[in-house]
């Protein structure tokens, strides 16, 4: 399995990603699913990947020569000349359905569906960052300011804390925060998550990152996060007050339209 | 959808489940997922289901009359008259068989898959507390103490608090915050999961309890849990020291042997 999560605020751009990739249970490996494409000052792109590892390889393979025709009959596109991170995604599409032509066919007579997810950011000089959502079908979606991140892979454990941070205003340093305990969550509770992890975070407008790192258990600040969270969570847990049964109590006193259920108390009970 | 979640603790017993049913997205309905069957000072059993309304309602339905011969060539085994759960939970088990000797073929001919999946604990009196899943086969899994809580339906969302918080040792309080808890993160990330709730809490040997509530929007107590909740959780979430880009700092620092992903800066670096 695989957590990859990115963000797109007004301060700039955070991408994260694990590092394990299993074929059953008992074929685990390591295999990085961040890529950072950079021309220093004219372009700074991120693709992550999840879904079949042979199909989101080729499509990595394959989106370095990736090319679309120029409608005006100019040079052909790639993400290396693309003049918008949307043309880029044009790019990233493409090279999606070419492996699909390629592979799709075999697949499925194998009875394996042509699965690939992409997340794909960056910012192209001469325009803003953008944040896409990439699908197997090569077809794909961008990030607003109400829906500021994606998540790819294993991403409900980690989504609590990111629809409770993150909104378009979130500074970079509380994003990156945020991200990285939306993967310890997810960490926590499925084990075909692992580390080590690929952070990065793209300040608006530079079009290079020199914030690129990878994080392993020995990364002091991961672990300090890790343990002060769940101690964190465990202190906030402790100071709610705790359920009493007083009938007249918050807890237990009717509320609302909603009468609490019926105990069924013999085999003629009807149920309804 | 629908999320369900029972603990087994050495003090009792803690259910929970919402009441939001739907058939695609704009069909949903109210139909409670929780039945409790009791003869007080005797047995204390309830019954958690998820999946097909259609099937959990006949299991229900089937329930109150499914008998298993008894070996002994006693009087049929029914749940309200088992001696243990494990033979309450073989009766569980044989009415789904029923229910899918009825309906399984003509679902499958529908292309719907045979979807039932149960929580079923209580006690009897005689014998200790017991919490069991129940698959769409009838067959079963009991609690541990490794393992002292289920879920069934949108579990991912909250698992995370319970895999922090519960074990054996926790008390009835602390574990029915901890699942209302776990059932606001997922109301608050599943629109499918919704309210009212229905809560049950059983304490150890008493085959009997008067704590049974529906709790809905207007619920004092879960209200307040959800706020203060959320308030604490950002109070914990601002306490942890933000991450620094000094590249000797404890997040940028090298630490272990994972190098930072190497940029890909031309068309022609190679990827790997």
């Amino acid at each position: 399995m695989t957590y990859c999560v990115a963000v797109k605020l007004k301060a700039g751009m955070v991408f994260l990603s694990d590092s394990r990739t299993n074929a059953g249970l008992d074929q685990i490996s390591m295999f990085r699913k961040m890529i950072v494409y950079e021309k220093p000052g004219d372009r700074f792109m991120c693709l992550l990947s999840a879904g079949n590892l042979s199909i989101s390889q080729s499509i990595r393979e394959i989106l370095q020569t990736e090319q679309l025709k120029d409608p005006d009959g100019g040079e052909p596109i790639t993400i290396w000349n693309a003049r918008s991170m949307f043309d880029a995604a044009r790019v990233l599409g493409s090279a999606v359905r070419h492996v699909y032509q390629r592979d799709g066919e075999a697949l499925r007579r194998s009875g394996i569906e042509f699965n690939a997810s992409l997340i794909f950011g960056g910012q192209i000089r001469g325009e803003g960052m953008r944040l896409f959502q990439v699908y197997s079908p090569g077809n794909f979606i961008e990030a607003t300011a109400e829906t500021p991140f994606f998540q790819i892979g294993e991403s409900k454990y980690g989504k609590p804390v990111l629809d409770r941070v993150i909104t378009p205003d979130t500074p970079l340093e509380e994003a990156t925060k945020c991200l990285l305990i939306s993967m310890d969550s997810t960490l926590k509770s499925n084990l075909s998550v692992g580390l080590p992890l690929d952070l990065a975070v793209y300040e608006a407008d530079r079009c290079t990152s020199d914030r690129v790192v990878c994080i392993d258990e020995h990364n002091a600040y991961f672990h300090m996060l890790r343990s002060t969270w769940g101690r964190k969570l465990r202190e906030a847990f402790d100071q709610i007050e705790a359920p009493d049964w007083d009938p007249t109590g918050p807890l237990a006193a009717p509320s609302g339209r909603h009468a609490a259920l019926r105990k069924i108390t013999d085999p003629k009970d009807r149920l309804i």
